[in-house]
């Protein structure tokens, strides 16, 4: 059997899903960064309009009222912006289009577990390079790699943090390969790489409607680049890679920008209340620019309050891996359930092994 | 600029996506493929129900859903089905699970243009090799490539034939590598391979809710073949690459079977009813299993009478390459459609160079 696939393939763990409990479940969801409310009412309505006629023909190849309604928010003309299955996709495709083996992918970790998986999938050279203890960049090693690839998560998950807009453009101007800059979280925080990448010809900024617009179901990215960077990407993206729906529904998503404000505004007030909250129960929270908050209790007991809180039909994110396996990742969810959440964990904080 | 991608992206020709004319438009669409009948009302009433907090959570990454329905209505285990964003996807998915350089990549021609496009993402070697004249299989050249991955469209496109099982079995049989039967259009064929890739560990039959569905603008599709062969596919695919529209409203179009086999049969009439037609014109008019017809104008002026269509408002699809240049490919519409188109070309027929 082995020898259908190539051996990178053959070599690659399969693939584990995070917990995505069945609709209907009563449990209390921080786990995946799902945002805790409904998507904008105008994108609904737009979805009650899809008729048979929408669907018996292949959508737009481009996406293009989509590219329309985001061209109009961001400021870029529709020629700069992609759009993909979610922004998983839009990484892909870079790592499609720019690596192969004798190729380099870089990034700072902890990040995004994606990025290794994706340069497995292509046999690319990944190099890793740790994040400072302070998450501060690791500006000059990543620079001496030069990777044909450079994944920065700014917000970074599961940090939270955000990347100083001046270390990107110091990557930007010294890197000769792609500079992604992963936003997937910029709805919640306070400077994004917008104004970055129309400067930069090498610099995309991928996005995604999972977060901050509430479409994770919907499975709706974009990227931001120069149409010259962009070109080799829509050379490997299938031809109609965006369903009709999506492009209708992710149209007026992003064209409301109040309700998206309304929420975003919501959910950063409920994260100072929650941080509060976690650093008054003994745990070291981070400053976090996104809609989760990174948390060490007070005992390092991770895995155990993971384990408690899901017993009680709450689940958060741990990750059994070194540096993470003392913390745990846990969304801001509304007020409520954040409350019920805190207090869980005063109640189970100085069991297990600790 | 040109050393961000990789040499064979950047010899590759940007993709020129079919002509997908704006919604309203008041043409007659014969170029793609498209059902002329509406998608099944019970899968229209299921996009009616969903609600903010379907689109707000994650979907199924294995879409479970739909695996469910279809299992029901194919008679296979759920886990000897893999779901993608359109069938595109999971040929993509073959491709790059299965071939690299030095690894082939084999199929006739004429076919599905996007194996050649495929395998150039992936800098495979790609083998093709001719139809007979009469469409009949180059069983022992194919063989002896005995390719990593050997594509089998059947029924083909363009020319609308079946591939006999025997053949498909004596592929199976003496291939070593993978073999993708693309059933895209099997739903207007009188025979299937799903008995076969039951079979057969190394043989997928992927498939299409676009077509026989009439699920085009949803992307939506299915590979059928044993739990090894697709576990090498799983660790290939984008986590969430279903979205959770899609699952819900593609799991009540493949169960409503009597639906689709309504509409199938009405294509089916229509269809003979369109080749007596063309043939009357003096149009040579290949027997196909699909919802199309390969068509030869009697002086073989396609490319001119495509044109004077086009200027009618009327599409059908030119492949301007060696071998199809004299004759066109119609999709099969409705018995109004059809008669509209047959009404023109009478009128162009003896027009253009000829």
């Amino acid at each position: 059997m082995t020898n259908y696939f190539r051996s990178n393939i053959n070599a690659m763990a399969s693939y584990v899903p995070g917990e995505q409990p069945k609709r209907g479940t009563q449990i209390i969801k921080l786990n995946s960064n799902e945002n805790p409310y409904p998507p904008s009412p105008a994108a609904l309505a737009v979805l009650q309009n899809i008729d048979g006629e929408w669907l018996r023909r292949y959508p737009q190849p481009f996406g293009e009222d989509f590219r329309q309604a985001a061209s109009k928010v961001l400021g870029v003309p529709n020629d700069w912006i992609i759009v993909g299955n979610g922004s998983d996709e839009l990484l892909n495709l870079v790592i499609r289009a720019c690596t192969e083996p004798g190729r380099k992918v870089v990034y700072p970790v902890p990040t995004y577990v994606l990025y290794q998986t994706l340069a497995g999938m292509q046999a690319a050279d990944v190099v890793e390079i740790p994040y400072n203890e302070d998450y501060s960049l690791p500006l000059k090693e990543l620079i001496a790699v030069n990777g044909a690839v450079t994944f920065i998560a700014s917000p970074n998950s599961p940090s939270g943090h955000v990347v100083p807009i001046e270390d990107l453009r110091e990557l930007a101007t010294q890197l000769s390969g792609v500079l992604v800059i992963d936003e997937a979280y910029v709805d919640f925080a306070e400077e994004d790489a917008l104004a970055l990448v129309q400067e930069y010809e090498n610099a995309i900024a991928i996005r995604t409607l999972s977060k901050g617009y509430s479409l994770a179901g919907l499975r709706l990215g974009f990227g931001v680049a120069n149409p010259k960077l962009l070109n080799g990407l829509f050379k490997v993206k299938d031809s109609y890679n965006i369903d009709a729906i999506a492009c209708a529904v992710g149209a007026a998503a992003i064209a409301d920008q109040e309700y998206k404000n309304t929420c975003v505004a919501k959910i950063k007030a409920s994260r100072t209340q929650l941080a509060k909250d976690l650093r008054q129960l003994g745990f070291r929270v981070w400053d976090s620019q996104t809609n989760f908050l990174l948390a060490q209790p007070p005992k390092g007991n991770a895995e155990y309050l993971y384990q408690k809180l899901k017993e009680r039909l709450i689940l958060v994110r741990y990750f059994q891996q070194p540096g993470l396996d003392d913390k745990l990742r846990i969304t801001v969810g509304t007020d409520e359930q954040n409350q019920v959440l805190v207090k869980a964990l005063s109640q189970f904080l100085d069991g297990g092994a600790g």
